[in-house]
């Protein structure tokens, strides 16, 4: 009997791992989400998130009829993350249950850590489904008017001064040597200063595309050389931006 | 007078070009577009297209209301590149009319040629737009499982055997030496012969992600090693895939 029951349970169709993208602004959702993904979202009580709070505050804007007590949430933030259970948070899964994962903004997966819940779900035969949704580095790519054939993203920039220089070169080689476009990023309280050594280091006739708050009412796109920028600099402080380089 | 008309002109407020990303798959609008972009559709007559045959079908399947002959279309196909002009597809929107570009399926600008359009647009003080829609870059990224904190698209291997098995190895030897993940495609006729040739040349434990008819009701992703790929390869023969590697 013991053995049997096993056998019926490995053998139960396992849910879908639903990935969310979540909007990049405020009051944009309009913008922002398919009919698809806003009549799957009513049907997902169950979410994987990588801010709780952010998360509650997406559903809600989304208008989802579920009420927020009713809402499971496993936390796979950068606090909780040592304590995360993967198998835990995968075993309403493993009995049928579909589950969406949230990331903070934009796709998960993509700038963020949920990839390793997304190897998980692979290594243990889960089907993934991405739903189409807003990627400020696709739609900063497709803006700038910069080789989209060939590209990179590499992430947050280092810190440490002499670091970040050598990594701005390395970038701005890349884009010479391999006509590929260089796409990153920093935090946005350090977006100034990230300009100012762009300014500083690269060549002047380098193209740099500054694609900021993008899909809010404030979007700011603008792919100029480096010495054009340095003519005129925009503040960037606090703004979520993209920084594109290529020749 | 004629000083007069021409400082007027320069004066007055230029068009915006968006760009629409189309979808990957048919009967996929529900999955792919946003109510924004649906209906910024039905508010823009003119449009560049990669491909005028599939972008008139495209705007026939997103139901827009204006009539099909009532469409200007500028074909800025691979057949029409060539005698393809810039100032002339522009025109309207210097003078404040806000036309679309279309790509024959996914982002303009990405994997695309769209990108000299956006450049131009640049060059001449043009708002450009980029519309939340789908990626099939992104989705597979996404959907894979691996470092989406850094990451390179290449496009399309070379053909040639030798060329393509240097560039197959130099792709393993950046997820190795970079932690970057490698993302890459091939006309679709091509792709078992791609497969082939990466599970003959990779190393065993390299991971591989194999993401076909993305959107689709047929949509297949799936992340294991190139070992467990060789043990069951898939037939993908016409089948629109992006490949992806990571350890």
């Amino acid at each position: 009997m013991e053995g049997n029951r096993i056998f019926l349970f490995l053998n139960m169709d396992k849910g879908k791992l639903y990935l969310i993208p979540v909007p990049l602004a405020d009051d944009t959702t309009a913008a922002s989400f398919t009919p698809h993904a806003l009549s799957l979202l009513n049907g997902i009580d169950e979410y994987i998130v990588e801010n709780e709070k952010t998360a509650r505050k997406f559903l809600k804007d989304a208008q989802i009829t579920i009420p927020q007590n009713k809402l499971i949430l496993h936390d796979y933030g950068k606090h909780s993350r040592d304590v995360f259970e993967m198998r835990k948070a995968f075993q309403n899964l493993f009995l049928g249950k579909d589950i969406g994962v949230l990331s903070e903004a934009g796709c998960p997966g993509v700038a963020d850590p949920g990839s390793q819940i997304v190897e998980y779900a692979h290594k243990n035969g889960i089907q993934v489904v991405p739903l189409v949704g807003p990627s400020s580095i696709l739609l900063a790519l497709m803006a700038s008017g910069f080789n989209g054939q060939n590209f990179a993203f590499t992430g947050y920039l280092p810190i440490g001064k002499s670091e970040r220089i050598k990594k701005i070169k390395s970038l701005e080689a890349q884009v010479y040597n391999n006509q590929q476009t260089q796409i990153f990023m920093e935090a946005p309280f350090r977006n100034n200063k990230l300009l100012e050594d762009l300014l500083k280091t690269c060549k002047n006739d380098t193209r740099l595309c500054i694609a900021s708050l993008l899909t809010s009412k404030e979007e700011y796109i603008r792919t100029q050389k480096i010495s054009e920028w340095r003519a005129s600099t925009p503040d960037l402080h606090k703004k979520p931006t993209l920084f594109l380089l290529y020749k």
